[in-house]
């Protein structure tokens, strides 16, 4: 496995902490930028994380023979739109966005012929956004999602595959619909329900944030996540994050009911029930990888 | 500030910590202890946490110049209804509860003529429970929040607050009912939410729990906590409870509005509130204090 050109749309946290494994990997003959902040790519440049950028889609298209999408998954279809016309024979692209589902087949649809798109999906992050905040260490132990369809190239997905695993990924593979269930209950529901604990704070009386203990911070620590990006997850993963908010307005209304009704044995049913499920939680294997409070 | 006898309702990890938290400073000539499980008592014995134990509230009470309840709040007022014809005048009682409002006034009307109650929160806890996972540092800067009434003797008071400074607190006075409001808000409803946060989980497919990253174990992390102890502040503090679970899923209907309505602009304007909401609590005072997750 070895690339001519990779091309990194978007070098904020992911794309610039993707750039730098890839590099240190020795994989890539250059690493290349596009961003719309001009001089962050400069800074980008000069301190190694890419060997040099483009501020149009066509320049950096052009010899690439490896594209992945490192931006807010809201306008992967437009650059992908953009930058298809550019992009040569046999040019895999893949992404690290945290929506799959029918935006997958979108941009498969968008490939010309002898350009494949694979979807990928790695399960990291941190709090901090943005190129400086990056590392080369990012996806190690992380979780990676690739998410194939009845179309994809197979030969590009071992290579997508692959790529994941050399910077140090569990790769695994789901649908694109599979995937977009499990994330909406499993990451974009606990970011929604954590957004909206800190506006009731607000809404009650702000003067009370500072007698917050650490399992309010903890329980909020992901609303502090880019609202762009996560605005367009919303939109983008609507349907399943529509049926779990619904599903989880469900089980607040059921302990609810069991404290209106003082409803002892039923609250400790409920809550015995949560608590064991996390307890073994805390055992399952997957216990190193980071959410991605950035992830694209 | 000197007492000859503690005495100790429930030496778990508040209750043992607080034992060892005394001891340490040297201000109790003995400190004694009451429990469900003798077993754990000799053993609590036997390691120096308690001087000694009672299996009979008459026993305990004995002597005691200071005896604080450290059991789950629905016990509180059985206990001191079975305690409170053996306090000798003079004594004090107190309690490291997470519950004020009402219960406060209910235990003042049961003291003795000549035994004063104050009311304590001490904002303090780690994920273990029990008196083996107790620390001398547990209450180290956490937050105390002490609640008198217009009944409240002023030099039991005094003692109260000194005392919880002397191990470390940041004391801080609320009246029992503000005390109440608060709680629920940054600390009762946040259990709830992560409670059933896990169980929609479960509802949806509990094979999902092995993609969870980071975002949701922070999240769901107070899931973890007692059923017991929960259960009875849910029905302690019924009222503000219940209000501020109906906020929180008027937050949640917000922002399943604007999904439905495809309104990134609405989705966008709540993340954004409460981002800064999020990122301005990291700055404030009582970054170190850690919440109680057996707190009772």
């Amino acid at each position: 496995m070895y690339f001519e050109k990779i091309a990194i749309l978007g070098v904020g946290l992911m794309g610039a902490s993707f750039a730098r494994a890839v590099r240190k990997l020795g994989i890539a003959r250059k690493i290349c930028g596009f961003g719309r902040n001009e001089a962050a790519l400069v800074w980008a440049t000069k301190n190694g994380i890419i060997d040099c950028y483009d501020v149009t889609l066509s320049g950096l298209a052009s010899g690439a023979d490896l594209i992945i999408l490192a931006t807010p998954v809201g306008t992967f279809e437009r650059l992908v739109t953009e930058i298809s016309p550019h992009l040569r024979q046999g040019a895999i692209l893949t992404d690290v966005g945290s929506v799959k589902g029918s935006l997958v087949y979108t941009l498969e649809g968008l490939m010309p012929k002898g350009v494949h798109f694979v979807g990928a999906h790695p399960i990291a992050g941190k709090d901090q956004s943005g190129m400086k905040a990056s590392s080369d260490k990012l996806y190690k132990n992380a979780l990676c999602i690739v998410t194939p369809t009845d179309k994809t190239d197979l030969t590009a997905l071992e290579t997508v595959k692959n790529l994941w695993s050399s910077i140090g990924c569990s790769v695994k593979t789901l649908t694109p619909e599979k995937h977009d269930e499990i994330f909406s209950s499993i990451s974009h529901l606990p970011h929604i329900a954590a957004y909206a604990m800190v506006n009731v704070i607000a809404e009650i009386n702000d003067g009370f944030f500072e007698y917050a203990g650490k399992g309010f911070k903890d329980t909020t620590r992901i609303a502090g996540s880019s609202p762009e990006i996560w605005s367009d997850i919303c939109l983008l993963n609507n349907e399943n994050i529509t049926s779990h908010i619904t599903i989880y307005i469900d089980k607040l209304n059921t302990i609810l009911t069991h404290i209106k009704n003082s409803s002892k044995d039923g609250l400790i049913k409920e809550f015995d029930n949560a608590r064991a499920l996390r307890k073994k939680m805390n055992d399952s294997l997957h216990t190193n990888i980071e959410d991605c409070i950035d992830n694209v």
